[in-house]
């Protein structure tokens, strides 16, 4: 089997037109497909609404108890069933999830982490990838069926917990990758058209990027900063048996332009 | 195969104690079941946090667009995900679901309706269950997956919609037991032990009411209002082939008392 596993964050997805075109691109595309999506600036802005101060410690948000009710009502479901309702209506056989749901993705609470400046933050409710139950997943995509998942996984315990969407979309292609009969194909959809010389000129996009030149670009400062841990994260995926991976935005989706990652 | 589909609503499933308690009885149910909740009390408290004012008319909200976004991120997200984490704790392999989730439950969006003031009322964003389609569920249930149904539904155009969960209950239990090989036990859980001769006390529960009685009672003014609905409801999903249907409390789940219909 052929599996495409799309994530796609940002504004992308809480903006009607935009979603509109991505979820007409990612319909189009043939045979067996997932989605993993984001949903941040519509949790911070119910954040806002409720009063609730976001809290962002270098780029990550901190999760308590209230914030984690934000993300549970504002990822699996104001987002995840908007986009699975306009799935459906585009004849995908859309099935929303979190990792609570038929316990496909089970994390651990991440202890408290000492900071680059010394200081000890404990993240809350934030999980790290444990497990993927992949055998009910393959069944159901076997079926014609289309998971859409929402970043909110479960311990196992009965809590839920925050997940970063880009690892929920990389540890799904890997364990879909290291069942036998599953060839992945992972494309992270972001804001710039992939991984690019100069980030302000779309005339420089990499199209094909293998690991040691990531490397020397990175050591010559090319490569944005953000961009890092994700293409880390891309790499670690093919190194794990993930079949492709291609970093582009929304358009490279049909279009089929973007930055393929080589080992 | 035989079906145990629980409805409950109301506070039970939106404070921790009574929900735990809840779903450890649900959890020590034998064989196939799912789950129907609610969760209308949340969704108020949200809205009036967000400064939102829940507009009912003779006891039905009105969704209005804000309202949908609400009863989206409560039903769909919190009250669900919680309750599939908590019963995942319980080794319950469940599954949270709207109708649009697979295109489990698709609606109609209802037409303003004629109020018995005279007033025509546009109750906004709100389905009447037009199909359930059994065949992925079946195969799911059938694999040990316990469905935990939120009252969301979708109109197969792209849009959520508010659905009334008894309904939903009901309306899943007439199309499981149309298939034929599943034997459906509908069971109700409301604020009251069943249904009583004097509502204020439980001695005078009645433990099996014939349709024929009920309209005995009901003439004499003995059933209170409020059951009246929800019995025509009970009564009806055994005229389509439910096999049984019970009304009674989350306490019933487990003592196995309460109200069985016949026809």
């Amino acid at each position: 089997m052929n599996l495409t596993i799309v994530k796609v964050g940002g504004k992308v997805v809480e903006e009607e037109q935009s979603l509109n075109a991505l979820l007409d691109d990612f319909a189009s595309l043939e045979g067996p497909k997932a989605l993993v999506h984001g949903g941040g600036r519509s949790a911070t802005k119910l954040s806002e609404q409720l009063g609730i101060q976001a809290q962002m410690i270098e780029g990550r948000r901190v999760t308590d108890a209230q914030t984690l009710r934000i993300v549970t009502m504002v990822y699996a479901g104001l987002v995840n069933k908007n986009i699975v309702a306009q799935l459906q209506s585009r004849r995908v056989n859309a099935l929303g999830l979190t990792g609570a749901d038929m316990g496909v993705i089970r994390s651990d609470k991440r202890a408290p982490k000492r900071m680059s400046d010394g200081q000890l933050v404990d993240f809350g409710f934030v999980g790290d990838v444990r497990d993927v139950h992949t055998d009910v997943l393959t069944s159901l995509i076997g079926q014609g069926v289309v998971p859409v998942l929402s970043p909110i996984t479960h311990d196992g315990n009965g809590n839920l917990l925050n997940t970063n969407a880009d690892t929920i979309a990389s540890e799904l292609a890997r364990a879909m990758a290291a069942n036998a009969n599953v060839n992945v194909k992972l494309i992270f959809c972001f804001e710039k058209p992939g991984v690019m010389l100069n980030p302000d000129d779309d005339d420089t996009l990499i199209p094909e990027l293998d690991h040691k030149t990531f490397k020397d670009y990175q050591a010559q400062g090319i490569v944005a900063a953000g961009m890092i841990p994700k293409l880390d994260n891309g790499f670690e995926a093919l190194r794990k048996g993930v079949g492709s991976v291609v970093i582009t935005n929304v358009q490279g989706l049909k279009s089929g332009k973007g930055t393929t990652l080589r080992l």
